[in-house]
């Protein structure tokens, strides 16, 4: 499921169907991979007893299936142990769009709701995998490259995988859309862009001397944007695989 | 509750403790609310029928109570009409934290996490101050330029509120952690820091001409870090009520 050529839709089901603003909406699995590879962090939903929690979190993506990982003694991974219900989401945001009424107003963004049965990964060649990803798929071929994972942290580390049941994807990407006959007034209008960019590596004040930044971070360069950055390395890490 | 100088602390509950590295939370308003102001974007998150849901929105704050509004058509909204526990959390991606093992690599982040009972506004005063705040809030002033709200757009926005019952603040904010071990190998680890900017504004092209931007959008300046520009803005907003 790594091929990266998706071809498919995900099925419209109650949950994942675009209500609000629905021309807005998609359920190619392109257009969800597209906001989900662009992306390093998301934010799972889950609830226990009823209580909603959001938690922000680092994931990847291996085909259809996502997968975020933690310590055993978090919270929200202990209640995924028995394989539960969430909902992940990532966002971008890209601009503010500012209208010549309080009710145009709107932003230009990239969102993707994913929905599935999250459960802990136990099957131990899954997870050494699944270790080695969370590496490769922000820094290809950089696992190869580090220390070894001890017994104890193998022990320690829990990564949860989900497989995705339905999605979509909704984007917003365009000007000022304001009714027509308030184009007359006399209020500024426009589009803020807003984009999130990497800067200068600082080096660990305790590196050998000598060493310099590896190939696997050549895609994090200053001032580049970082969804290009996590396009491109996830690409990397689909041809690696 | 809008002086802005909270010098409280949220109280401490099963399910804002923070449990896994629990030495980067904190309950201090004042950090959760830094964590608040500086964004625009949130999730909230919900279950129905114990299917949780993780929605992205713009929210503000007003002293210890959270607003987000959307169409009353929102699946998200009519299920919180009768006032339903969420959790809405805001996430900073600071940077990507590359250390000599895998086990180490991290990232640096601001996260919030604010729960509550959320519920629509529906008394007709605190639903007109909220349309003019959820401009305010980001554009202080420019509510009150703007083409007034109609009847029908009253009816057809739904704003949300929640009192903040309880919240945690989590924050990495620092340099390689490696075990002491592993400083001796011979490998690149370091700090990528990742930051979202401003970028030019664009003029929507059916702008009167002569009509420039208005001091409502002047902490948005091209190259500015977008949680720098809108604390300033949420402070410009405090001191207008």
């Amino acid at each position: 499921m790594s091929d990266g050529i998706p071809t498919e839709s995900f099925p419209i089901t109650p949950r994942n169907r675009v209500k609000r603003l629905h021309e807005r909406g998609s359920y190619d699995k392109a257009a969800v991979y597209a906001i989900l590879d662009a992306a390093m962090l998301c934010h799972v939903s889950y609830a226990i007893d009823g209580q909603p929690y959001c938690t922000p979190t680092l994931f990847w993506r291996d085909g259809d299936r996502l997968y975020w990982h933690g310590s055993s003694a978090s919270r929200m991974l202990r209640t995924q142990k028995g394989g539960v219900p969430v909902c992940l989401t990532v966002s971008h945001l890209d601009g503010l769009v500012l209208a010549r009424s309080g009710f145009n107003h709107s932003a230009n963004y990239r969102a993707a709701m994913c929905f599935g049965t999250a459960s802990i990964i136990d099957d131990p060649e899954e997870k050494v995998r699944g270790l080695a990803d969370v590496i490769n798929r922000f820094y290809p071929g950089r696992a190869e490259t580090l220390r070894q994972n001890t017994a104890q942290e193998i022990k320690a580390t829990t990564i949860i995988g989900m497989t995705i049941e339905d999605a979509s994807a909704k984007v917003r990407s365009k000007g000022v859309g304001d009714d027509e006959e308030d184009y007359g007034f006399a209020i500024w209008a426009g589009v803020i862009p807003v984009e999130t960019v990497i800067r200068a590596e600082q080096d660990c004040p305790r590196i050998l001397p000598g060493k310099t930044r590896p190939d696997n971070v050549a895609a994090y360069t200053d001032g580049r944007r970082l969804d290009a950055a996590l396009t491109e390395t996830h690409k990397a890490y689909e041809t690696l695989k």
